[in-house]
């Protein structure tokens, strides 16, 4: 199957070109070091999921000015910004299939661009002069940073309950999703309904994304992802295919789950006794299971816009969630 | 001699309530680690500086509304952010004599709730709804983070310039000082002398509060400060003191400082040898004659204020920049 997402790119490219020209406009600063750290992350063939959906609904809506245009910058630098602090945080190494700017240029200037491409967001956001979408972009970033320090507070604990832990990747993840298919409503003055439509859409398609993200740590086909299979596990985050596990073992290979778990250093093969006992759970199964209420109700959510021929895009992107790495 | 800061901080009681008040309820978060962190980074006895400037420029100015608190707020939260990250990157383990945050908590949450301290500053702001303090606190943004990956860009950099320095230390730190006691002529709509009096004063006092801490750095008395003599060195830090010591030496002694400064690990020996030639070159009565320059031309901005009783405060923090370790 084609990947929807290029599809996507190709059929918005006159909006995506300008929106890598503004990308590209805003990053250049008189410090070099500033701008080649942000282009390394931005241009690190990056697939801007997010601008996309913002470009996406706003050609839904018929918006027919340039605001879509500066958002969609803004949330990529959002995104890029918690990128580059995520990068300190979970020593993660490879980042879209490159090596991460914070092992090239350090922890400092890592964090330090992150601020700056942050800061450029609000400065972008500024030119709008819409305090209203100022006030969701801030508060947006405000729930970023605070699903990020749930996240890193709940680094091994395996008594995470499903429902804090979907209200973190709600926090970290969704949100982020959420004002991307629901700020389009805003620039063009949809009614309610319609609103709700859009912002529903981006919250499930979030939460969706995330779920697809933490499952395919543990079961996808690592070449293709660019990332390492257990990841997570070697972190010692805890995510949905760990809560189910845990929650469907008997006392015994409970206690084993923990002890891996607690390790100071896991092992390769920690993570295959981890995924004998996922299997044991039927964990793949049933996190396919649950991440398709999510999807299911992102369908829903936009059922009403069938009539759009866009529509399909949104479709497919859903489809893909579940499918990518098959 | 008194503190001016202390002094200050009681005369503008009423006001500084406000601030504290504004600020405990803005890091009260549901997540709890948020709280905690922020509340000891902002509650340990730091001297708010920036924000009194702020108050008391908004009281010289007649300013009758409630945005002055709002504003010493945010240039509090800004400054934070900027602590908690200068943390992370200068693994700076004594931060206002406390341990510092990312010692208790880890780099990760450091840099997480630094971001939650930059986001709350713009949405505090936008609750403001000026497009215009928006402008200028996050384009301030903007150049804080630029000034301190440049800071870090040239540490070990011997060939510093003094020219590059001052720029540095102007976008590091000078910036914020200089929005801090120029925010309260926008909110007054003062004529463009006022406007710019404030805004040069703050520049300068900026710079010298900057060039001050830097002298101190070699100068100072350990104990009074709660830091460490020579941090700036054992970090790599090229500063005022360095760049003159460097620039004063005949060829042989250049090439032992650059020996010292280049070492992988400097110990207190190293620090010694610095100093001893800090000595030959004459560096700490020249680099007070440098800060002097500074802090003349920061009271020359203000001598149009003489009549306003209040202006008498400002030139003590003036002076408490020169002989705040004597």
């Amino acid at each position: 199957m084609k990947d929807p997402i290029k599809s996507l790119s190709k059929y918005l490219k006159v909006s995506v070109l300008k929106v890598e020209k503004e990308i590209a406009d805003n990053i250049k600063d008189e410090e070099k070091l500033i701008t080649s750290t942000s282009g390394h992350l931005i241009n690190a063939d990056g697939k801007k999921l997010r601008p996309l959906l913002t470009l996406l609904i706003s050609r839904m809506l018929e918006y027919k000015g340039n605001a879509h245009i500066i958002l969609a910058v803004c949330i990529e630098f959002i995104h890029n910004a918690t990128l580059l602090h995520d990068d300190v945080i979970d020593t993660g190494k490879v980042r879209r299939g490159k090596i991460s700017a914070n092992e090239i240029w350090g922890n400092k200037i890592s964090v330090l661009v992150g601020d700056y491409l942050l800061s450029k967001a609000f400065k972008l956001m500024v030119r709008n002069k819409s305090i209203k979408l100022l006030e969701i972009l801030s508060q947006t970033s405000i729930i970023l940073a605070r699903g990020q320090i749930q996240d890193v507070g709940n680094s091994q604990n395996l008594n995470l309950s499903e429902k804090k832990y979907l209200s973190i990747i709600n926090a970290k993840t969704a949100e982020l999703f959420r004002i991307s298919c629901f700020l389009p409503t805003v620039i063009t003055n949809q009614n309610k309904s319609v609103q709700k439509a859009f912002n529903n859409f981006g919250y499930n398609f979030g939460m969706a994304f995330q779920l697809s993200d933490d499952i395919l740590d543990y079961f996808g086909e690592s070449k293709k992802m660019g990332k390492t299979i257990g990841k997570d596990f070697f972190e010692g985050k805890i995510t949905y295919p760990i809560i189910h596990c845990y929650k469907n073992l008997d006392n015994n290979s409970k206690k084993l789950l923990i002890k891996l778990f607690l390790k100071t250093k896991r092992t390769k093969k920690d993570l295959s006794q981890v995924l004998k006992l996922m299997d044991k759970t039927d964990t793949y199964k049933k996190s396919l299971v649950f991440l398709s209420k999510y999807t299911n109700q992102a369908r829903k959510d936009i059922i009403k816009f069938e009539g759009n021929k866009d529509t399909v895009y949104l479709k497919k992107l859903v489809d893909h969630l579940i499918i990518r790495d098959k």
